[in-house]
C-alpha cells in the first residue's frame, strides 16, 4: 500500500501517517519527490483496517499494489485449478460446451433438449428453474418441480446439470438435484449466497456481474473460496455499455486476462452476451480461439415459443452446425471436445 | 407492442406474424411504409408472453410502447406517494434527512451519532449492521447486535431508523428492530429478496442498482409493490461509468426523470455517489435543488477510525454546517426541513 | 512516479529498472515490502518520457502520483481564473447564462431569439453555425451568412456572442464576428483545432467530450492554455452511459471536481446533458446549487419546428419563467445573476 | 417512423399530428390500441426534418424504424465491398495483417519494422506521423518527415502504407505519400475531417470512435461514402467502459453485427483495445475466429524504447510467433493471409 500526500504538504502531516502506520505494526518508507512524499507500508496490510489513512491532512490518494483476493490469485497458486462437474473436468485440456434451454418449461422440452445437445456432443446440461426476470409479470421458473425433470435429464442421458440458484431455500433444494449449483449476473455481489453456495461443496458456475469490473469478480469467487470451496468456474455474459446493438457487451479480453491473474477456469456464454441467435456461432469461436475453457450455448426445441429468451436460442440444428463448426478449431488449439 | 418487418419481406411473412397474434386474442394494425411494414398489436400484450415474435422470418425488431411496471407507473397512480417512517412522511412538503453511520461499530459510536443528527436536524437514523462488502476480508457488520443498537438509538431519541437487509435471515431479524428496510444496489435485483421485503409490509428504501436503468429500477419497486407492499422510496446513489475521478457517477438527472414517470418518492445519497466527503456539501444542494424528496447522508463521530467508507463519512461538525447550508434553500424551494 | 515490481521480483529485475532511471538523471527509493518491491522515482519524470519502463521484466504496473496537465492545474495557480466574454466576466460572483438556438436558422429567428433572452436577463447569445451532425443528411448549419447574423444580433443586443467551430477554416471566418470560440463535445480531442483555437487568444468554450474523464478533459484544456490562451472556460455537457431516459448523463458531481483540481470556470448545459426540455429547469437550479459558474440553455421562438435539437429547446416562456426561478436560488449563494 | 402519443390521448392531438404529417406530403396509419394510440408514418421521412413531432402535446416518443445511413447499409448494398489498398485486396478472401509502430521514431526504426513484419508475412505497413496524445507534452509524431519514411519503406519493401491524418493540412501532405488515410477514434465525428478524406478518393481506414454506437460509426463512414469515396474499411479497436484491467473494451460483437448491417471490411486492433502486449495473440485469434477482415498489430524494434504504446507493441520475434499461430487458424476457416 502507498499514500501519496499532497504537493507540499507539512512535514507534520507526513510524520502523522507514518506514526499511525508504525504505531499499528509496520514499517514504512518514506520517499521525498520533487512535488509529492510518498509513503510506502509495509508489512501485513490488513492490520491498518481499522484506519481510514484517506482522511489525514494532506494525504492526497491511497494506492493499492495487491490484490485483495488471495485464493483465487494465480500469484498464490500458480497452477491452473481443474473443476470436476460429475465425470466432466473443466479447466483442462477439454472445451466444455454447457447447453440447454434458457427456462425450464416441460418435461418434455427439456428431455428433448438433453438428447438433443446429448447427440450434438454437449458436455452438461443446463435450464433455468429460477428465473430473476426483470419484470415481475414475466414467467418466474418451474422451481423444484422443474429441478426433478434436470435430474430425470441427467439420469436418462447421463450428462451432468448445472441449474442458477437465487435463494438459500434454492440451494436447499438444488443439492438434492443437480451436480453443479450457478451464481447468475445479478446476484454475483449477493455475498449471503456467495457463501451458502460454498457451504455446499459442489462445484460453482459464478457468473460475472452486469458491471463487476475483473477484480470484483475475482473477489466474488473468494468469498466461495474462502468458505472452504475451490470448486469455482467463471463465467463471462457480457457487460453493461452503452452499445445497444447487442444486448450486453462480449468482453472477450476478460479471457486472457482472468488467465493471467486467476488459476481458475473460465467459460464465455455467447447467448446471454449478444442476446441474438444469429451471433452466437462466430462469438463462440471467438472464445474457443481466445482461450476459454468452454462455453454455455442456449438452445430450445422451438426457439419461436420459448418463455425466456427465445431470440437468443439456438435450434437443435443450428447446435449441431456449431459443434461441427467447433471441433476442428479446438482440435487445432491442441484441446478436446 | 409494435413488430418492425425487414425492408421488403414477403407478404406470407407478415401474415404468418399477424396471424400468430391474432390467434392469441389480440388484434393487429398493418402499416405498409415505403420500405418497412409496421404491425402493431392492439389488446393486452401479456396473451403474448408466450410467443417470441422476434424469431419469426423477416422480423426486424420489436418495439414496446408501454412500460413493463404498472403499480410504480405515475400514468395509472398520478398522485405522488406518501411513504410514512414512523411519524416521518417522504414523498411531502418536508425535505427528510436520513443519515447515520456506514457501518454499526458499536453502541457507542451508534449513540454518539444519533444524538448529533438528532440535534443537527435530521429526520431518520440510517446505519449499515448487515455489509455487503467487495472483499470477504473486509468488516462484514454487527447483524442482530448491531440491529439491538439501532433500537435503543430510537428509543433514546425517537428517530426512526432504516437498515440495509441482504437475505432472508437479515430481514426476520431486523423487523423486530427498525422501522425501514433498505434494499441494497448490489441487491436491486435480487428479486427473491425484494418479493420478501415486499411481504413484510415495512416501507422499503431501494437503492438503484450499479447499472440498472431507471426503467429497471422501477421494475423491481414493482417487484415490491406487487408483493402487496405500496411503501417504497427510491434512492439514487450514483451508477457505474467510466469516470474514476468520484466512485460513482451521481445521476442527479434520475430526479426529474422519476417524477415524471413514477408516483414514488425519490431520496438522494450524495455520499456513496461520489466517495469523497468534500463534495457531499455541493452535491446535497444539487439534489434539494433538482426536486429530491431527501438525502441520505454519512455521519461518523471520527471518520478517521471508521470501519467502512470513512473517506465518505462527515463529521458532526460537517452535517451540522451542511445542514445549515440546506435550511434556507429548502424553504426558497417551498418545503420545509 | 511509482514503479511496482511483481511478487517475489529477482533482485537483478529491480536492479535493471533502478538503473535505468538513474542514467536518466533521476533518483530512486525502493520500499521493498513483504510481497513486493515498489521503486519510487524523484525528479522531473518528463526525462523518462522516451522510456517505457512498464515493459521490462517484472513490473507489475506504473502509477502515476502527479498530473499531467499543468496550466490548468490549481495545484500550481490556486487564484480562481476569470474568463472576460466581451464586457461579461465568467468564474466571479455573477452566475452567467448563455443562450440561443442550437442552429442558428435564419435572421429572424436569432434577432426575435437574442432580444427575447436579452430581455429574459442572459448575459451571452449562443448559436450553431457550423453543426456536427451524427447523420450527413442532417441540416449542417448556416456558415459563415449565419456569422453574419450573430454580429447583427450582438450589434442590436449589445450580448457578446458564443459559436462553435470545427475546423481552422471556421475558426478563420469566425474571430471575425464572435467573442468566444466553442469547441463541442466531438471535437474535444481534435488537438489540432484545440492548439489552433489557443492560437487566436479569443476565450474558449470547451465541452467535455462524451466519453472523456475530467483529468482529459483537463489536459484538452492545457492544449489550448500552452498555446498561449489562458481564457478557457469548461462545459459539462453530459457523458455517454447505459442510461437511456436521458441523452446523456449529466455528471453533476464534475462541477465540485472541477473546482477542486482546476481554477478554470465551469458551467453546465442541461439541454444537451439531457435531450428532454421538461427536465431542463430542475437541472439548471441543481447546476446552480452545485457551485457552477453558469448555464448554457438552448431556447427558439417555435421548437416544434427548430432544425436541430427541438425537442430539447425552451421557448421564450419558459425560458423567462426559468430565470425567475434562478434569481432568487443565485442571489441566496451569494451571487449575482 | 412511428410516433406513439401518451395514454389517452385526446383525439384533437391524435389528429393535430397527423394533419402536420399529411401536409408535408405523407400518409398516416392511425392504430389505435387499449392504452396507447400509434401513428405510422409511411413516405420519406426526410420529409419532416423541419418538424420536431417530438414537441407536440401528448406525443410520447418518436420510434425510427429505418437506419439513417444508405450507402454504408447492407440492405441496399448486400455484396461485400472489397476495398483495394494498393495491390492488397481487404474483404476478399485474405485476412489481411497491418503492422507498424505506433509512432514513427526515425527512419531506421521504421524501416527495420517494415523489413520484419513483411519477412513474417504482413500485407500493409502502419505508423503514426500525427498522433493524437492526451497531454500536450507527450510526443507529437513526426509530421512531413515521418511521411517520407514510410514512403522509403514502401518502395524498400513493396508493402503499400497507411497513415493516421488529423487536419487538412495533414490530408494534403499524406495524399504524396500513403496508400490508405486513416482517421482515428478521437476524429471518428470529427465530420470536416470525414468530408475531406473522403474527398482525396483514397481508401479510407476509419477507427471506432472511444464511445460511438455501432450506428455512428456507419454514419460517419456514410460521410465519407456520401463525399464520393467508397473505399472504407472500418477497424474496431476498443470502447470506453468501466472495465479497467485493459486500457479499453474489445467489442469483439461488433465483428458480426458489422458483418449483418453493413457491407463494408471490418478489421480489428487488439493492441489499442486491451494496451498489454500479453493479451494480443488471444485476442488476433478471437477477431480472426470472428469473421474480422484483417487485423492491425503494432510492432517495435525495442518496445522498451518506444516513444508512444511501447507496453502494447510486440517484438519481432512475438509478432513472428502471432504470424505463425494465425496461419492455421485462417486456413481453416477457409481464407489465406
Amino acid at each position: 500500500m502507498i499514500i501519496v500526500m499532497k504537493p507540499k504538504a507539512k512535514q507534520e502531516s507526513i510524520e502523522r501517517v507514518k506514526s499511525i502506520i508504525e504505531e499499528n505494526g509496520l514499517l514504512t518508507h518514506i520517499s521525498a519527490g520533487h512535488e509529492v512524499t510518498i509513503i510506502g507500508v509495509i508489512g501485513d496490510k490488513t492490520k491498518l483496517k481499522e484506519q481510514n489513512l484517506a482522511i489525514y491532512d494532506e494525504v492526497d490518494k491511497i494506492v493499492d499494489v495487491t490484490e485483495s483476493y488471495k485464493l483465487a490469485n494465480k500469484k498464490f497458486h500458480p497452477e491452473p485449478t481443474i473443476v470436476y462437474v460429475g465425470n466432466v473436468a473443466i479447466g483442462g485440456d477439454t472445451t466444455v460446451v454447457m447447453s440447454g434451454p434458457c427456462a425450464v418449461e416441460n418435461r418434455q422440452q427439456l428431455l428433448a433438449t438433453a438428447y438433443a445437445i446429448k447427440k450434438a456432443g454437449a458436455h452438461i446440461l443446463r435450464g433455468g428453474v429460477y428465473k430473476p426476470r426483470t419484470s415481475p409479470y414475466s414467467f418466474q421458473g418451474l422451481e423444484e418441480k422443474g429441478l426433478s425433470y434436470m435430474k430425470e435429464a441427467k439420469e436418462a442421458t447421463g450428462l451432468p446439470v448445472v441449474c442458477e440458484v437465487t435463494s438459500l431455500e434454492a440451494i436447499e433444494s438444488a443439492v438434492k438435484y443437480v451436480d453443479m449449483l450457478q451464481i447468475g449476473a445479478r446476484n454475483m455481489q449477493n455475498f449471503y449466497l456467495l457463501k451458502e453456495a460454498g457451504k455446499t461443496g459442489l462445484p460453482v458456475l459464478l457468473k460475472r456481474g452486469l458491471s463487476a469490473t475483473i477484480d470484483e469478480w475475482l473477489n466474488a469467487a473468494e468469498y466461495i473460496i474462502s468458505a472452504g470451496n475451490p470448486n469455482v468456474v467463471l463465467c463471462e455474459r457480457g457487460i453493461r455499455t452503452f452499445e445497444t446493438a447487442t444486448r450486453n457487451t462480449l468482453d472477450i479480453s476478460s479471457v486472457p486476462v482472468i488467465k493471467t491473474k486467476s488459476h481458475l477456469p473460465i467459460i464465455v456464454d455467447p447467448s446471454h452476451a449478444t442476446g441474438v441467435r444469429d451471433y452466437v456461432k462466430s462469438l463462440s469461436q471467438a472464445a474457443v480461439a481466445a482461450g476459454a475453457d468452454g462455453l454455455m450455448i442456449e438452445t430450445h426445441p422451438d426457439p419461436s415459443i420459448a418463455l425466456s429468451d427465445g431470440p437468443q436460442s439456438l435450434s437443435f440444428d443450428q447446435f449441431e452446425d456449431l459443434m461441427g463448426a467447433l471441433r476442428p478449431l479446438v482440435a487445432l488449439l491442441g484441446k478436446k471436445m
